[in-house]
């Protein structure tokens, strides 16, 4: 069986295939309490932080019979004492203050997003424990699972933005009046599930954390490539996501000559096309994948186009001048067609190199090859608080964030033996 | 006072100050009571066909006093009396099988459209009979005033839907199976607000009809030009409204490679830069006012860009020619990024020449300049059952189809004035 059969009804578009598990809603809802209800069964200690981000523990030297309903082997369970003990030996926490090993990922998608993406390494995880505990295993420090609120930014615009809060890197006054589709703001839909405002910010438990490991699909075919079922991260591309509002005049589709005309539709269309051509000059990546026109009539000019644009690159400095490059394109387009053109920045993530030692050492134990990622993971937002390591597990297609997306169950088996293996040599 | 005055808060949107009367929403329906109530007040004769156009009569040679609120100038007065009838002389009926004189318009918009568009030709209407009444004319044929549904097709897709219908140019089946953007169809809607499905289709009123002379604001600046308040119509340019599905695979924005993607929206980008380039070497008109995007994520690759052009041109080769050209463009824009695109035609409208004899008695009689116009309406549709002509109201700016839509109070008087002037000539 699928390991992600036990969710994989949740929030699924009948029609599409696809996932709507956004911030928030009725599906987000009822995988925070599947997760729950996962810590729960295995007696592990659940904390649920301001931001929406899920924590189970497991603490190390505890040898009581938990919570389980399944019986559980002689020397080995989970803890459900408190999480306020460290334990004195063990992984090496260069930069960072806890000595806990971290797993885990996150459970929303993006608009009709696939079954992988993100549910994979948190379902892995509770696997990998189950695995471990079977086997009779005993860490000698604390291990967590968690669950990051709202990574795709699918409903609030801001990817990431749970880790991102937690880390203390997103302001929570800016996180809160972040407003969704409908207008509804952050801060409002927090209340109307129950959450209480003023515990949104850093998080305490991240002091606790001494390594972290996010198992992801991979979204990409280098895997397919080299022929490994399983891979180690070496870095995030730099990324980010801007707004384009242009801004033209309301008018007759009909009537209105094309010399007379301030449309703001042409002058989108251009910087697409000059976006896509820098993209794949630079080697880069260059998207458009949400377009609002306002009036939105069929036989009326457009007034606005609002654009986000998604770019990536290899390198802070290719980024940037793509950019540059895309900017100018649009405000020239804006100026042909006179119309106007605003850019704002939703979100920019520099480049990240995950922790060289970690990684290294990862691969050596896994036998995995080593492999770069253009997409940003929670992964890249904590690796600048404590040493982190992502593994990819290989997606046949390589299509992400689609219905398509797609591993085998023999891949995701060897995802948890590595996730089994990364335990045993960090914890 | 503006003519316009007494629906002028209808369906207006605070934000934009835009109007949004769609065909059967509440701003819609309040119209409707509003149009029903001005033909009671003046003791009209009122009917609602099948397909939602109201019409309201004044029957010939009736003198006793109307229900009217006001005090009726001795002499004078509106018909209430059955629509049967028709009187033995006056306008030659030349391709038409009755003898009423037809005014009016519609009450519909675009998304955020203007006040006048639709409205000053009703309102007009209204104020012209009571002009007349005043002055004690007494018509020597029917004259009706009518409020068309669906002029501007801003739910269902198909523009001048009512008067289609009426003429049974549009198969009434087709018409019911139309859906607006929540999925809803037609026949849903008319049920819903307690519509007979099976009285949609060939309206009778239209039998008793000889000429329509419609008013409407100019959607050009030619009367600013030519300094007169009203113009007459010569022509309408050919005109449609194709949909375009540009169709891919939804992938991640950050790892999929550029020569990987099939990204339908750089091709449709292409398509509008190409549409743009066209219209303008054609001297004719084409329009991107519509996009819809699946799944509409910024970090996904589109799946779907769905697209609808507005094309129009002076004369039917021409906007061929540039149809023509606009969909090569857009399939070589597709191949080029291994996407699909399919075409369908939503609505087409050849072009429509006004009634020679009427057009040049009216621009006589009312010492009017002749000028075409590149918007469809009603009168287009009429045009081909009876002599039809249209009255344009002079538009400072030109803009139209927009909250900035505007035509001065002295001007919407020499359009009443211009519709006394009419009914003067033609009953």
């Amino acid at each position: 069986m699928s390991l992600l059969a036990p969710i994989e009804r949740i929030g699924r578009d009948p029609r599409t295939g696809g996932y709507r598990r956004f911030a928030w809603n009725d599906a987000d809802m009822e995988l925070r309490e599947w997760f729950a209800g996962e810590a729960a069964a295995r007696g592990m200690a659940y904390e649920e932080d301001g931001n929406g981000n899920q924590v189970a523990w497991w603490e190390p030297g505890y040898r009581e019979p938990g919570g389980l309903d399944t019986p559980s082997p002689s020397g080995s369970g989970y803890s459900t004492s408190g999480a306020s003990g460290t334990s004195g030996s063990g992984y090496s926490t260069s930069g960072a203050s806890g000595d806990a090993l971290l797993l885990g990922s996150h459970l929303d998608s993006v608009p009709d997003g696939g079954a992988y993406d993100g549910p994979l390494g948190v379902v892995s995880a509770f696997a990998a424990l189950d695995r471990l505990r079977a086997d009779g295993f005993s860490p000698s420090r604390p291990i967590a699972v968690a669950c990051f609120a709202d990574e795709e930014g699918a409903r609030f615009g801001v990817a990431c933005a749970g880790s991102r809060l937690a880390a203390g890197t997103l302001d929570p006054d800016h996180a809160l009046a972040l407003k969704d589709r409908d207008g509804l703001t952050l801060a409002e839909v927090l209340r109307s599930q129950g959450r209480d405002l003023r515990t949104v910010g850093r998080s305490a438990w991240l002091d606790r954390v001494g390594a972290f490991v996010e198992l992801h699909v991979e979204q990409g075919r280098a895997l397919v490539h080299s022929g490994d079922a399983v891979g180690v991260a070496t870095a995030i591309w730099p990324h980010g996501r801007w707004r384009l509002d242009f801004e033209g005049r309301a008018d007759h589709a009909g009537t209105t000559p094309m010399a007379d005309r301030r449309d703001p539709m042409p002058a989108y269309a251009a910087t697409v096309v000059a976006a896509t051509r820098r993209a794949y000059e630079e080697g880069a990546r260059a998207t458009f994948g949400r377009v609002a026109v306002e009036p939105g009539g069929a036989n009326a000019i457009p007034s606005k186009v609002t654009a986000w644009l998604d770019a990536r690159a290899g390198d802070d400095a290719v980024l940037a001048r793509m950019l540059d490059g895309i900017l100018v394109d649009a405000r020239e387009a804006a100026s042909a067609s006179r119309v106007r053109v605003e850019v704002a920045v939703e979100s920019s993530s520099p480049a990240v190199a995950f922790d060289r030692d970690l990684r290294e050492r990862l691969a050596h134990a896994l036998e995995a090859p080593l492999l770069p990622t253009g997409a940003g993971h929670d992964a890249g937002v904590l690796s600048a608080f404590v040493p982190t390591a992502m593994l990819f597990v290989r997606n046949p297609t390589g299509v992400s964030h689609s219905p398509e997306e797609h591993a085998d169950d023999a891949d995701c088996a060897a995802g948890v033996e590595a996730l089994v293996r990364t335990v045993r040599e960090l914890a």
